[in-house]
């Protein structure tokens, strides 16, 4: 039997998905060719990649005044990237405005402090990034935002920005690397989403960057080649070997989440998913969450044990009941359940019923 | 049956290599999980990843003076980090020194423009990369050189060093990409070496840095997070989430080397195969060879018809008997056969067996 992985990412994929990929490594369709040596100059990687920005822009209803492109990198790469190519050339007056919600959005800042002025908009960090900061504080009258970047969920904390800030005339770049394609997001509220692929994207390996054309234009061409999005755009994600494999693997998991019937209905489950389980945490005697409220994230669920000696053996609980991936990050060590799109709600009845079997024993 | 390719890269894989990683994407060893869902922060990766390098050290000779790095993004990637690492507050007087063999090699260049004082020191640019070019001008008095950097096989073209360029006192950098673990290299002359996986290594997906320790010191902490050598060294090549597939198919592909003998067993393979295949070149009264002979690569062979109206016959009677990736990149479109590690004697005599069904059919 295959452990039910709830971990934060690499994540979980559908066993669908992860037959034909098994296969495609052996025989890619009638081919006689391995995915592995398929040339990224090829027709069949050309429909492959066609086929999966098609894809992309009817579960996201992306239009074409955005592209849509497959990075290398990591988010960690755009931390860097973004500020390089729009802070090019800042004037003394200018800024990029920041919110500063977790500790990934908090990495995204530092590396903007190598580029040029930094504004912090609005900042939980002093309270552990327990809530999403709501507040901001824009000097529209001094200076000038060039952007303005927030990272829509959480995953080490477990928040979740439940409105998008939407601020007149900046323009907005949000790190979705760990809600994108869990519910419905208006593409038209953002100038840049990107988000890596290991969480409900697909199997790892790729960035997407969902960018606006007439964003990407103010791009200077002394950002070198490839680090520079306008190139991306033009190149169509081909300016060297993209990760050819990841990209098919993208291609499936869209498929199966379309044939699912797309975001409206995978929203839905993954509310019910959410509320199941943070229903079961408020409920336990054993259990409390670890932030606010309003502010839950529904894909990285966290929580505590009010007795915290009894830690080791929920977790040798969970270890026998083939339950993986439920240790938080390190920076925040508390337990963290991830509900991406391929956990379905049998495997988070399962995993509910684990915890009220702790509770019964350990009570 | 499989076809065989003789692409470029992504190249062909053992099918045992093949094999294992199809297994893998169901059921990792029995670990009743997906490989595509490991997460990096799990022994059972820390175990991969520090085999792959050990095979990495063993295969290559490397002693614990340089790091093993797992990096994202590509050879192309590295044309940029290579001088904005390196170049960094580069002063007058001080330059990066160049060899411009081929189209790689040139594109190298134009990155490192970006940052500093380039010194072309040698180039067969004008005559089509025809030749590797040997005689180097360096100016010792009124420079200081950072760094020399060369392409060590132009997959283009087709052409290869025989013979490393030695200079004292300049640190030698080596974009191998298509050349490494072909044949013995000595590690100690280079202070860098960078390989994407696709044609010796493995997978696609990652790019490999060996890198002596005592020349990353030199980089500055002004370089950020991840675009600087130091920190990757720093964190053993988990900044963050690495192609975790992609080192288990590298693992694989090392032990399947490793296995067939080492590098010794492979260089006599690959010496044969290619000489076998240019002699028939040679041979052949339809075919010529495209660069001069002393310089020809023995991973990449470029090969013309004489009679230009006849391509198309042998592109089809190719096709017809089950081989691909033979046509050459659009900058020199010629006929390209790659010999890479995983192509067997058996299939290089099938090759030459329907070069002569064309001779015999067309001359």
């Amino acid at each position: 039997m295959k452990k039910y992985n709830f971990g934060a990412g690499p994540s979980t994929i559908s066993d669908e998905v992860y037959r034909k990929l098994s296969k495609s490594i052996i025989k890619l369709n009638d081919y006689d060719l391995s995915i592995l040596e398929i040339s990224h100059r090829s027709n069949i990687f050309d429909d492959i990649l066609e086929k999966t920005i098609y894809l992309f822009r009817k579960l996201l209803n992306i239009n074409n005044d955005y592209s849509v492109l497959f990075l290398s990198g990591g988010a960690t790469k755009q931390f860097f990237m973004i500020p390089y190519n729009f802070l090019e050339n800042i004037k003394k007056n200018e800024c990029a405005g920041y919110i500063d919600s977790g500790f990934w959005s908090y990495k995204a800042i530092n590396y903007a402090k190598y580029f040029g002025n930094i504004d912090v908009i609005a900042s939980s960090r002093h309270d552990n990034y327990k809530f999403i900061p709501k507040k901001y504080k824009i000097l529209f009258d001094k200076k000038k935002y060039k952007y303005l970047h927030f990272t829509s969920n959480n995953t080490i904390v477990g928040t979740q920005f439940k409105q998008i800030p939407k601020i007149n005339n900046i323009p907005i770049i949000s790190d979705m690397s760990s809600d994108i394609l869990s519910k419905f997001i208006n593409i038209r509220d953002f100038d840049m989403i990107y988000a890596s692929s290991q969480k409900n994207i697909g199997p790892l390996g790729v960035t997407i960057v969902i960018i606006k054309k007439e964003f990407a234009k103010s791009i200077s061409n002394n950002i070198p080649g490839i680090m520079n999005y306008k190139n991306h755009i033009n190149s169509k994600s081909v300016m060297n070997t993209p990760n050819i494999f990841a990209i098919y693997g993208i291609m499936l998991n869209l498929e199966w989440l379309k044939n699912k019937g797309g975001i409206k209905i995978i929203e839905e489950e993954n509310n019910l998913k959410a509320k199941l389980l943070y229903s079961e945490i408020d409920r336990n005697s054993m259990l409390e969450g670890t932030v606010n409220i309003e502010d839950r994230s529904f894909m990285n669920i966290c929580f505590n044990i009010k007795n915290k000696d009894l830690k080791d053996k929920l977790v040798m609980l969970l270890n026998e009941n083939n339950i993986v991936g439920f240790l938080g990050h390190k920076l925040h060590p508390y337990f963290r359940i991830s509900l991406y799109n391929a956990i379905n709600l049998h495997q988070v009845k399962f995993l509910i019923k684990i915890l009220q079997l702790f509770e019964k024993k350990y009570s």
